[in-house]
């Protein structure tokens, strides 16, 4: 997910916990009088390591050497852990700290296998020339024959230009790569599509349209990623209205899907209805624009929106269409006020913007029964601990708490369904009808608090997307 | 391979013979007391077929199903066979025929294979976010890491327009996907690179050379296939001078660097001097400049080449800076001859061309111990059969005849060498070392006149032509 990358007014403060994310491995060689295997994980602990593992690698008998697995809280805090140790004892040498992520990322994370076998002359005849040459000119006879007998049917080009990656901001398409392998590895793990990091190195509108245009032939639909606002909106448009495979700005309708998902079940929980409630959002970039898109098209009518120069109302500027929606749709009584203001009374806040912009004291002033989805990630709009006190269904964008509002619940079954379904452009009710699949994921059983959103892993999400979408699609044909 | 696809004078016949490209499986119900499994295959026999397989699929008292498997010439001789059986007795009921090489293409011939686990929720910290956030600051901070910490390292983009697909013409970027993906299955198959076609939408020089400088942030090296002179010339140029990774038009140094492989086998049989050898090559595309341009770095100093129009000599137009080149550098007497004129006395002949565009007496008016390398494809530009009646060595692109001129040789191998050792241009010596590396797999105890080559199977070419273009490569830097 990328959010607004410019500058918010910080309100509160959030400290990390550890995380696989950072997780390292220490070796240590220690001399084996000195107890290294009660003593190190000791002293990492101290140091506020969440120790994973040990494995003593050598023993001899007047040394060892040790290797010490854990989750640390960020780089620095993995070069305070080893300081750790070292000053534990002059018997304790740090050897080496591997990065358990690094060490994962190399070499990339994607191959080609091929499906077909290649064992003799007669393999290679038909897969290759001269075989091939007729399956070449049965294509060329009837190009709808490119999703029978190609990797169209079941590819997608995953294109980004690096300009918006993560929270992280524009560092270009090399450095964009590793998330785009990584979305890919997603579309494979969850429902079985190919899909295919392509990193442009352009951040011109232009150039990117004509160049997705240009590589279509091969792919039977295109996600955008990680592609910074305003010119998101008009790529995507752009390509919707000139390719025949379907386009999906992941940022934008992934995320609105997952948020409508989410709030669903959190209405389903408070019993109040979606258009009754009043909607504080704040980040009114690509993400922020679409949840609110599509809570509009699911019933929703009072949403109050803020981005980084305040509350958006009837004279803030329409530097773009999907601004001017946001004028026109939002803020119906015009008002002029603070967050803080805009916070009282409101029944659901939903936050795709930065760490601490709102306030414990903004959520206490919230309906009762109110609903906070704090979606900055790594570090949400508030802490989730502080906002727990006083609403009474919490979501974040991180996995370490509960309801993850993660978009690899929405694109994978969504991408498997369009694909199934061999469309070419995918509408707002194929949207829709993802939220609602992915919500009814969670049974009334399973309901509650902190149960709104199926977990990532549950095998039955995806297949429930791809098939509502699928029905959709082809009952529209 | 792509050669001209222009017409040539037909000075000659070739018939086909049956190939496992055209394989089909044939389903046909049989009243058993018809002697189904000898007389159908006999029918079958009787219509050309050359039979791989029988099954007897299902087996009643009064019937049985029997599935035969057999090569035919091409598409109409399937029907034919097909018409013989259904005649042989009014007891065969034909059910169906399967073709095999389009069974074999169905739903692509590629998919994508993630190399990390994605089990729980520590892979997916690690693989995507949080974790992948500090992978993409570390190729931000220094751009050459994507080669350690992306596909990067073992990607290639094999790119097409369409423009000039085997020897099949222009069928645009869809009927070119099958061919490309067959490349992609080749290159992991025979190098383990992992090659992704992008088949695009354009024929325009400008487009695609700008697309593809665009998409290659997330390669490590172009593999330009099948798209038609004079374009591909220019493509590669500029392509070459812009990117900092390696730019390769396998039609023409692919073929380049076989051919001159097969040359060195062939006159370390006939034992002549490169440097004294007469040659007399048709086509003059983009396969047959390559090929000169390499022989004659490899000490080749007398050739005289013909195009569509005939004879190339000093009043040919000089349409583009190759053209010019074979005007500089070939037919040094800048004699106006027939081909038959030119074959009088000519050492060896290559023919990049068409089928059946010179005779047996042109052959037999050649040198003694004459090389013939009749390399159009599939139909050869002259019977194999007759060239050898007159010829010490004869080559083809085919594989059912000894001494098959493949790329397949060259092209994982290279590149394989190419992306380990990390290199941003091919030199003429990386490809004169990598032919060097494919005639050496051929040892003096199995070099002989049908042998000049080894075969695409020996797994000893790939690594012998990584290991040369590494070791040039790595000297080089």
């Amino acid at each position: 997910m990328i959010f607004r990358t410019v500058k918010y007014e910080k309100r509160g403060d959030f400290v990390s916990t550890t995380s696989p994310g950072y997780g390292i491995t220490i070796r240590v060689e220690a001399a084996t009088h000195s107890s290294p295997t009660s003593l190190i994980p000791a002293a990492m602990v101290r140091a506020g390591a969440t120790l994973t593992a040990l494995d003593v690698v050598e023993s001899h008998h007047d040394r060892v050497v040790v290797d010490i697995t854990c989750d640390t809280r960020d780089a620095n805090h993995a070069d305070e852990i080893s300081a750790a140790i070292s000053a534990a004892s002059s018997d304790f040498l740090v050897k080496k700290v591997s990065d358990r992520t690094f060490l994962m990322h190399l070499g990339g994370k994607l191959e080609v296998a091929s499906r077909v076998p290649l064992k003799n002359r007669d393999d290679l005849s038909r897969a290759y020339t001269p075989g091939v040459a007729r399956i070449c000119l049965a294509i060329a006879a009837d190009k709808s024959d490119a999703r029978r007998l190609t990797i169209k049917r079941n590819t997608v080009a995953v294109v980004s230009d690096g300009s918006a990656i993560l929270g992280l901001g524009n560092l270009g398409p090399e450095a964009a790569m590793p998330v785009m392998e990584g979305k890919a590895v997603l579309f494979k793990r969850f429902a079985n599509v190919d899909a295919w990091p392509i990193c442009l190195d352009t951040q011109d509108t232009e150039e990117i349209i004509r160049t997705v245009q240009l590589i279509a032939p091969g792919f039977g639909g295109i996600n955008l990623e990680d592609i910074s606002a305003p010119r998101c909106f008009e790529i995507e448009e752009r390509l919707k209205a000139t390719l025949d495979i379907p386009v999906f700005h992941d940022d934008q309708h992934g995320t609105a899907i997952v948020v409508l998902a989410a709030l669903l079940n959190a209405l389903r929980i408070v019993d109040k209805d979606i258009a009754q409630i009043r909607v504080v959002l704040i980040g009114a970039g690509a993400a922020g624009t679409a949840i609110l898109k599509l809570l509009f098209l699911s019933g929703l009518t009072h949403a109050t929106v803020f981005d980084s120069k305040g509350i958006v109302h009837k004279d803030s500027p329409a530097q773009n269409p999907m601004r001017a929606w946001l004028i026109a749709n939002t803020n119906h009584d015009n008002k002029v006020h603070s967050i803080s203001q805009a916070m009282k009374g409101a029944d659901v806040f939903i936050g795709v913007s930065a760490p601490n912009v709102i306030t414990e004291a903004d959520v206490a002033s919230m309906a009762k029964d109110s609903i906070v989805f704090a979606m900055s990630n790594p570090d949400p709009e508030i802490d989730p601990a502080l906002a727990h006190k006083h609403a009474r269904i919490v979501a974040t964008g991180r996995s370490d708490y509960p309801n993850q509002i993660n978009n690899v619940l929405a694109f994978p079954g969504l991408f498997r369904g369009l694909l199934d379904a061999g469309v070419s452009k995918i509408t707002d009710e194929m949207l829709a009808a993802a939220a609602r699949a992915i919500a009814q994921c969670v049974s009334s059983q399973q309901l509650n608090e902190s149960f709104i959103i199926p977990s990532v892993f549950d095998p039955a999400v995806s297949p429930a997307v791809s098939d509502a979408v699928f029905a959709i699609a082809t009952k529209r044909k």
